[in-house]
């Protein structure tokens, strides 16, 4: 893909990039969920699961007391179960206008991803008949490489490390000139991933107009946008898509072994190219890619990126399950965990909104994870029904037999 | 409430009921899933799940090949979490109507529960301003107690056996004059209840009329719907909203521990009046009503009643979360596990619709479990990353290490 052939960055493109991949992908649904309004609009200190942590409330006075009336926008809904696929559906799209079908047909398309872009690519490709190469480390989670091959990709192993996967990459491409579309560094992927923040922006406008309890007093649309930011594809599309509404975008990040590469370098001025880390939020562990950076460095673009712990990231986590019932994946929560645990965000949020309070989107991007999964991180946590005993007090005589009724 | 002064169990009063409750309950969405229904669509002996177990593929004859396109009804993200709600608000609002509000206010309502019908007749009592009494067993999960009590409802506890729980109730009336407002056995439970099943027709309806190629070839409705059997209160219900319609509805039971006590009673021509199992779907293990029975019996109001193994409850949970990216509790899996596993069922779809399939709603009752009981079901199954690979094959090199990007 020819970069000087990309459409401009504006949210002119994000619109016709919407109109391109609108009959492929799915509009996914906007939800509201009252609970977790009003924990998140209650000081960290006040909430009931807390309480018994600041027994005389010497905390309240300082936590910020922020209004929010949050809309999540179900990506985990997506096809491939991921926003992903926006992105390779416009890539692809584009590169079959510049260069026509016959042509992108012969040569085919290839990427290097072990995750959700793998499984993106795969699916746009089939849609065209286009073949797809995907270079795909060999200790990949059996089940994404099931999954892309389901869709009828060519998988081809490598080894784990960038250098590995760089030279099997090129090998794929000198032996079929096939067309790299990467995962996130790409002007079309930019532009793809923005289309969700257009869907969002008008189905909160129809929400509220069909219910205006659903948002903040007096309000008829969103203020803000929280998403995840790893390569940054998303983030930066969602600035590009935005820019001009006056809808505030912010970035969240897992702070864990460093992930918040965005944030720090941010503070710095200049982007972090290297990161390693575990986080949970494994969609989040790659640092933001040079295209993604030039946006979100720009201030009129983003206003914002905050950091989140694994812990508040599971406590997010599980909010999104228990009381939305929305099945995600680690790295969809950490917008939510920033709005209910990062007091920066949460003291911004209370002076620049004020007493009436913001609408604010909140970007759940993919729900692909495992029941397997989802039981190892909560396998040896402390129990719901422990932190809710703190809740109950002494009425409660505990005992883990079950009853129905 | 004055069995007298009920309205009849009719579809005309399933849709007043639905009028009443409309203003205080959610119209929950209804979502397809491609996956699952390419699943349910395929001979068990075909799917690759169990490719390896039928090597010969001598099954795959006698298997059956149903056609089914399925539409859930995501009562999971109803108010309390469940249907519940629908019912409590409905049986409130009639005794409201037929006592006036300054009599009600002034006896209050009560009822027994460790459940969903605890907090959704607390819910609906404090909408109306009511005062509410709840008995439950003290051994109830505190996290249930704690929802009773954040709706303002006044919780009594009680021992768990029938009659202890009946000795507290009586004293409570006698104490309150407060009027029982029964979890299921009460045509005013049984209307509400039945809403949903107004909404899911209509909605499948609208569905297929923006995108046909959601349903099955040439069908604008649906033609079928199933739903999970416990104290009967919904499937009855659903029967009495659908009666006359065309529209078939099957009831789904776990049959762990003798839980089928209403496929049992329906076989032996008369109702199990108790049950005692500890399956996992903990909503489904009373016995079913006397007037619930009345309705499910008549043969031409309820087509039939399936059931299936934990184990079966199980892998449609997982399908449901890993692919629907819906988070429910396990009552809410039977009816998908009907679909996919029971061979019965299977077969009479296959017989009834013919190859052109039928559109099938499935009622996903409710969504009021916790990550740790999740992990609990799970932690110790075998991994979705082995299923996978039995169908990955001899690629993939199998490691637990996870991988970026």
């Amino acid at each position: 893909m020819d970069l000087s052939k990309c459409p401009p960055l504006t949210r002119v493109s994000v619109q016709e990039a919407h109109r391109r991949i609108e009959p492929y992908i799915h509009r996914t649904p906007v939800v509201t969920c009252q609970t977790i309004n009003t924990i998140a609009s209650t000081p960290q200190s006040e909430r009931s699961e807390n309480r018994s942590a600041t027994p005389n409330g010497t905390h309240a006075l300082s936590d910020a007391r922020p209004k929010v009336k949050l809309f999540f926008k179900c990506e985990n809904q997506q096809k491939i179960g991921a926003f992903k696929a926006r992105g390779a559906f416009h890539a692809l799209g584009r590169l079959i206008e510049e260069d026509g079908i016959d042509e992108v047909r012969r040569r085919g398309v290839c990427t290097h991803s072990s995750g959700n872009h793998a499984q993106a690519l795969a699916l746009a490709a089939k849609q065209f008949n286009v073949p797809a190469h995907i270079v795909m480390p060999s200790i990949s989670t059996p089940s994404k490489i099931a999954g892309t091959k389901s869709y009828g990709a060519n998988v081809i192993f490598s080894g784990s490390t960038s250098d590995e996967r760089e030279a099997v990459i090129q090998q794929v491409i000198k032996d079929t000139g096939a067309t790299l579309i990467p995962p996130y560094d790409h002007p079309n992927i930019i532009l793809g991933q923005g289309t969700q923040a257009l869907e969002l922006e008008q189905q909160v406008e129809d929400l509220l107009f069909r219910d205006s309890s659903l948002g903040v007093p007096g309000k008829q649309k969103l203020d803000a946008v929280i998403a995840p930011i790893g390569g940054g594809g998303m983030l930066s599309g969602i600035c590009t898509a935005l820019a001009g509404t006056g809808i505030i975008v912010f970035g969240a990040e897992p702070n864990f072994e460093g992930a918040n590469d965005a944030e720090m370098g941010l503070k710095q001025g200049t982007r972090i190219e290297k990161v390693k880390t575990l986080t949970i939020a494994d969609g989040l562990r790659t640092p933001v890619g040079e295209i993604p950076w030039s946006i979100i460095s720009d201030k009129t673009k983003l206003q914002g990126i905050y950091s989140v712990t694994e812990e508040q990231i599971k406590s997010a986590l599980r909010l999104v399950m228990e009381r939305a019932k929305l099945f995600i994946e680690p790295s969809a929560a950490v917008p939510l965990a920033v709005v209910l645990y990062n007091e920066d965000f949460r003291k911004l949020v209370e002076e620049q909104a004020g007493p009436g309070g913001w609408n604010v989107g909140v970007i759940l991007s993919g729900g692909n994870t495992t029941v397997e999964a989802i039981a190892k991180l909560f396998a040896a946590s402390e129990s719901s029904e422990e932190r809710a005993q703190g809740t109950v007090g002494i009425d409660g005589e505990r005992k883990a037999e079950n009853v129905a009724g």
